[in-house]
């Protein structure tokens, strides 16, 4: 099954672009959404400079699309009011013009933060209940909870991909646990496309480190096997990783920096500080 | 303990309005907010006209507030951008106005609805996961999580209620199950106030009911004991009931019509519909 | 509603001849189906003389009918050859019958000892996984499944009834705890009736015994609220109970003398020496 | 089965005495052992100034007895070293003098503080993990699993009776949820006794509070009907309460003032200070 | 352990066969059982042509065996009436055969319709309550159930090993997830041979498929470790494959084609025209 | 982060002595404490010859220690007088001492035997409940709770090790699933001191061995992987291997010889002479 049309959001961002050129080559053409300037294409490919938020945009971008891969959010903690707009209204966007356009399928990028209050030692499975760390957590919560309202009232499927620490390598400590390198993303997002009929699902965006605190046993169907591992780089971390305060949720909650900050504060900056 | 300050939202609303007299009963200042005319006042009531989405507002009206019993909403299904301002951004902004104000606990009217697509023959208890029926009933999911988070994150207290069926009687065959009397609501709201310690915690809102489809087995330190069964109506309204669809959501799932009524269809004119 | 026609099968069995007359006053037309003589009949009833495991025959009596309420089989431990055809072949040629004819449900007679092996102490729920003790229990863990299949691929309803101790009053220790009385049984058959939509539905048939060994607490939404309470004959029957070996399953499964008598034996026959 | 002799150990402590009657009328000789001087004694009653802890004299005095109801031991949370020879050791030799002497059972008044530092708002049933919240509470987790091992390895029942607040009244609002009165300690103490079989169980003591915060639900075989409600007093007591933080495990966890109090330090000297 | 002798039923069927050389290996002497005619027999191995459902001519060939591998049924769905004696009786008589020859375990061919109506998105356990998909796969509830109480009550082990798709390489996108390799299939009955307790037990018969829908967590005991993975033939197979209805119990359920079939239709005719 | 100073208990024991290297290199100081003379020590390595039941003197040897491995104890069944001290008293010294001392976090080597009596084919988790099968076992339970204690009221971490069969070879057929070998020790040791944060925590202390009949799932955050199988020593030890009674606790509990000794029997000298 070559997919015809398949519609990227985010394109340009952090993870996105690295779904390019993998998306790309599973369907004869791809539509890359961003906010930003037309970058360089591939054959295949075309962009569309959009605001996902913006429902009559989205529906006439979705015409024709087998499936959404949608990337697109503030990647980080806000206030509430910025992120309204960009995570909460651009995921129902997204949804509600798929459902009109009889798209098949949406793979979100959800995220660790929709559960990042429960503690690491807890090991939590996909069953675990939402417990967000942050506004940014609550806004994958919500879109967890649209896309299987989607799916049961609509007949949308829906892949959610809780992602965890999507960085080129490991950074800390927490990472050794909680790293996606981005070959394990591009695969779990290649397995939430091929895979025939997944209904809504929610599944852990987590690669196969020794110290992974969650299982992915609820969601084995998917197919997607990690093949990397951050323990490569454990004893060079762990050699410079100084005593933690173990109540510390910072350091005791599978949310890591963004389970510490401060609500509206970005957390992305508080993991540079903690790093630095 | 009596409470100094009591802030009711939704006070001139279907259920809101029997809540006045309770609350007033057990606090020195009740301040009564809806977004209608003033009603007549009890002696130690107040009232504001305000909009609780108005996050300025909202912070001055919870100045010096114990406890707020949030049941300001849209309670019916309607098209998502309807339910935007007054179910979601209202209690992004009663929770976000406590937490500034130092507001202790927040009693939510939350519903059956963020759980609606259960099917009733699972007879779910609280830990059952959110499966909404209606943009409706995601707007409740939305704020559960907001809760937990604001617990988790600002240390605001939160009880929510998922309220069933809320009427004076109990008006069809699923509302044998799923019916809350009035006094049943008064004793649960009442609960939720006197309970010294709650943190987050779920409840359903249901009366005593001999066919009562959920179990508050996950919730029993409230201490709420319904004292009404909708079973008195059972002989008459079986006997006007025709048989039913088993694969029908509007008969086999907890939300009943709201799980057959078409996206941001008003589910309560489907009940009308269904009921006449 | 009322139902136009319920087939009782078993209608002159111990437990059958209690339903007659509650059967028929929730019907227009009750057909009683046994193997002996004609009773005397009650004013709406029909009586038919058949075998169960006759196809054809269950067939022509299924014409038209609402629901069955199937209770004929041998009601104790026999060799496997000898409960095939009753109670194996009988529940298999209820349910092709009754999905050849449209009947929307069957109210079935299983019972305790499809988990009989279960420890009392272990205090199950309805989730507890199949333990049968004879081959009577065996039968009806195969009624079970048999029915959950029509209800899945046949979309026949079907109200499993895990009858206790059925007897008229409890007769030793182990029925404090497992007693069904007669009103209580009838009362669970009339809600198995009367509730609109059951889909596939598993209860024990038990009464409300301040020493019941198993909880009721998935099937709440059936509204079978039991009144009789086995506790009043405590003291007597305490009073000459011999001390038990707490390792014997005969005191200490679920099942009773039936987690004890030899596979093929008579477990009631067991009882009667077990209690003179 | 009128039970030949039965122990009660700490027959003249704060609950131990109140079993003294209601036990005689169960036996035909009720051996009471304390540390004290002997009381007046009843018709069948006789007794000894026994050490719990000193295994050759429970030996002697279990000789005969068909069950051992063993309430002896400091109840209060003291440092380890002072509850070691009561509490630890009172109970290996209890169990072993009971295991060499063949009797049947042992009724044990184990405690809420085995469990203490679960959240009140979890509403644990009986399949919670330990999580003491003293040395107190340790010795009763030690005891269980001696008496689970004395069971599966030499066959002596037991019932492990968790005693919550065994209070003459609810004294404060916690106790609104936690009180065990006297009759229902009575009852559940007879149920324990006269129940034929119980293997090992374990068992929470709480009356029929409306705000009990966890679930018997596993023990139901037991037969125990709480009787008494705390609510009576709930008025009164809440009308006194004054705010409560949250984040305090006094207040916030089963086991109360026990789960903040530090180790080894009297807890019932906390609950004096925090209720006067 | 080499064992003495090890019966092999449905010797020459599709799976059978490939059993015949590895169990010969692991015992002195080898009985084969089919119905066809004699095939060329292995050094240690006797044929026995006979109907397992005869029971007198099981127990004759169960004579001194130590262990049975059970795999002679009707691989299909049937209707009920055809699959009546090889499936339902054929098992019944090979155990009650076991159990008067003092067979010690049995290994019986039991099938993924036995859960067959679960949706593959559930990724079940074994501990997943039986939900047949067909008759085909209520004569494997049965078998199991029946295996479970000749084990409680006349001390026979069982392996029941619930097979997926046993076909030589995978045929479809279903059985990327669902395959078993021949030699995983030997793999697991030597294990289930092997294994020096097993009681009752059930596995999943599925190869290490990436997609694999099932976890074999609650049986990791008996060591089976498959080796085989059918992603090899992913590319391939998802490249023809066309889009999928969601709602197709086909496509959704983990019994495939025979959670759509009709009730008595073949399922393998079914499968044959979706793949062709 | 390379710790100041590691006290390891039990260091000339079976397995302690087995880590003393692999310590020495992940510390300033080593403190090998052991009750025989002192052995010959490794450059960065200290001996004290003490009792650690000796509260006094451990606190002293704690001084300025980060972590305590805690392996000194009878690793063995024995009269529960003659474990009294070594395990009993030993733990709480260690802990109150750790306590006293600031000591971040205590690794101690729990044991298989603190759940020994739950059947082998359960494959249980983690959070299986305590069934002891020895008083040494019991020992085990107690280090266990009292640990939790000392992290909830002190907050002193733990990492329980719950050693299976620590040999240097596998030496019987319940080994191949039991098995613990030295190198995966030593990781699993490792782990639970690199850790940064671990708060209370339990692991099963096993190999990679195919017939694992437990699982570690529940504390994956710790990383550790074990890299030896018993399965290559499976031929030879399975081919000696007698037939078995599946109902003796020595086959089918997982404590294996524990779950048959007499309480206060060697359970090694019992394995020793059912292997030889």
């Amino acid at each position: 099954m070559t997919l015809q049309r398949i519609v990227l959001t985010g394109a340009l961002g952090d993870l996105g672009q690295h779904l390019r050129a993998p998306l790309a080559a599973m369907c004869e053409a791809l539509v890359s959404v961003d906010l930003k300037d037309a970058p360089e294409l591939l054959p295949n490919e075309t962009y569309a400079r959009a605001d996902v938020a913006d429902l009559p945009e989205m529906e006439r971008l979705l015409q024709g699309a087998d499936m959404v891969v949608h990337f697109a959010a503030i990647p980080d903690e806000r206030p509430f009011e910025e992120l309204l707009r960009p995570n909460f209204l651009g995921a129902y966007a997204v949804w509600e013009a798929a459902a009109r356009q009889g798209v098949r399928r949406i793979v979100y990028a959800s995220s660790v933060h929709a559960v990042g209050m429960h503690p690491t030692a807890h090991c939590i499975g996909l069953d675990a209940p939402h417990r967000p760390d942050t506004f940014y957590g609550l806004s994958k919560c919500f879109a967890e909870d649209l896309a299987r309202l989607y799916w049961e009232k609509r007949g949308v499927e829906a892949v959610c991909i809780r992602i965890f620490s999507g960085t080129e390598t490991p950074g800390n400590a927490r990472a050794l646990g909680t790293w996606l390198s981005r070959p394990d993303l591009i695969r779990l997002v290649q397995r939430s496309i091929d895979t025939p009929v997944t209904g809504f699902a929610v599944v852990f965006g987590i690669s196969n480190n020794a110290r992974a605190p969650v299982s992915n046993a609820g969601a084995t169907f998917l197919g997607y096997r990690p093949q990397d591992d951050a323990e490569r780089w454990a004893e060079e971390i762990l050699a410079a990783e100084p005593p933690r305060d173990p109540q510390d949720p910072a350091h005791s909650r599978l949310g890591g920096p963004f389970a510490a900050v401060p609500l509206g504060e970005s957390g992305v900056a508080w993991i540079r500080r903690l790093t630095t």
